[in-house]
């Protein structure tokens, strides 16, 4: 598997646009848990999955955090190269979620081929489009959906993710994905399971009633 | 005062592309009030303001309204034309907050000018990672800020921006800017009428304490 056969708009590039691209990539591997970017730190160049998941997050003053997306094999991260963008007034920091193995492209050298390359631009463009969106859907969420229905989702959402019914995941870390306090979490997850709809024990949610929760979910 | 003097790029534009662009601009005036994009319909075009202040916000399915931001002279619109964007999954409003004089750019245009230049390419994206920026800043303030810090922040920023302490804005307006309801609104100003603060009357604020409020602010 190969750098340019998951680099979405290799095709749409010059030869000499691909060899310089090319030429710039750096292979990372990276375990699961490892913060890759800070957020305020320096610049770390996009990262491109080619395996694994990333998580994007930000963090308050006192440290809470909220994810606000993941990223899945051959998306792409331009946050992380948010140097290159004067206008990105914000820090997301960046987990590994799960072992990954990434590309680097260096932010100069992305940022030297965007400004002559319409195709790369546009595809910038596109990446940040979609990114917009799904902060626009937490939004949403925060704003207008009552806690019950956030967490129901999140469960159902990171069941679908992991193939798996059993989440191994503390409730505390359930609160930083929601950025919310453990003890909201824990209440809640304690009326979903006098409810029959999950169980709970020691580090894990185990989910009992999939229908029930979609329907909480809404 | 001229279309290409305000338009961010036009120098970095081809002479034909100048030619398509300035070809298919259409003026338009505005009324304070109107609603000139309601975010599901028909793709408006790109909206470059001339004179006035337009307002973009979201509406929940209750009716819900939150304010995302605000464009002043000379700040562009994307959202407005979102059908040229197929990554765009959310929908915002924009209405004309004062008389507005508006300069309206067919999305089809603008696509296809910005497919060929990497310039318009670009400035399309330093656009969106304002708007992004502004959208990270709200989710912060939702997160992690009190709502008495919101508030006061709020009328703060609305004093600078009218140039006057005196606010004609009712309780249900300001409920609707930062998308809460009008009695947690009514309650906090109350409070801070109580603290020295403000002065209420019928639908107006006046600010009587800046001091005080931009330290509740922080």
């Amino acid at each position: 598997m190969d750098f340019k056969e998951n680099f979405p708009v290799w095709d749409k590039l010059t030869e000499e646009e691909q060899e310089k691209l090319s030429a710039s990539v750096r292979e990372r591997k990276v375990a699961g848990g490892t913060l890759i970017y800070d957020g305020a730190g320096d610049c770390a160049g996009l990262f491109l999955v080619r395996s694994g998941r990333l998580r994007a997050f930000i963090l308050s003053q006192e440290g809470k955090e909220v994810t606000i997306y993941r990223l899945f094999d051959r998306d792409i991260c331009l946050f992380s190269a948010s140097c290159m963008m004067r206008d990105v007034q914000f820090e997301i920091s960046i987990e590994a979620e799960k072992d990954s193995e990434l590309w680097m492209i260096p932010a100069d050298v992305y940022r030297e081929l965007a400004e002559s390359s319409a195709a790369l631009a546009n595809y910038t463009n596109r990446i940040m489009a979609g990114r917009f969106s799904e902060v626009m859907w937490l939004i949403e969420q925060i704003m207008w959906k009552s806690f019950d229905k956030r967490l129901a989702g999140f469960l159902v959402e990171e069941s679908l993710l992991e193939g798996s019914r059993v989440l191994d995941m503390t409730h505390d870390r359930i609160a930083s994905h929601l950025g919310t306090a453990r003890e909201v979490v824990t209440r809640m997850l304690r009326y979903f399971r006098d409810e029959g709809m999950v169980e709970l024990r020691r580090g894990t949610v185990e989910l009992i009633d999939m229908e029930g929760l979609e329907e909480v979910a809404g």
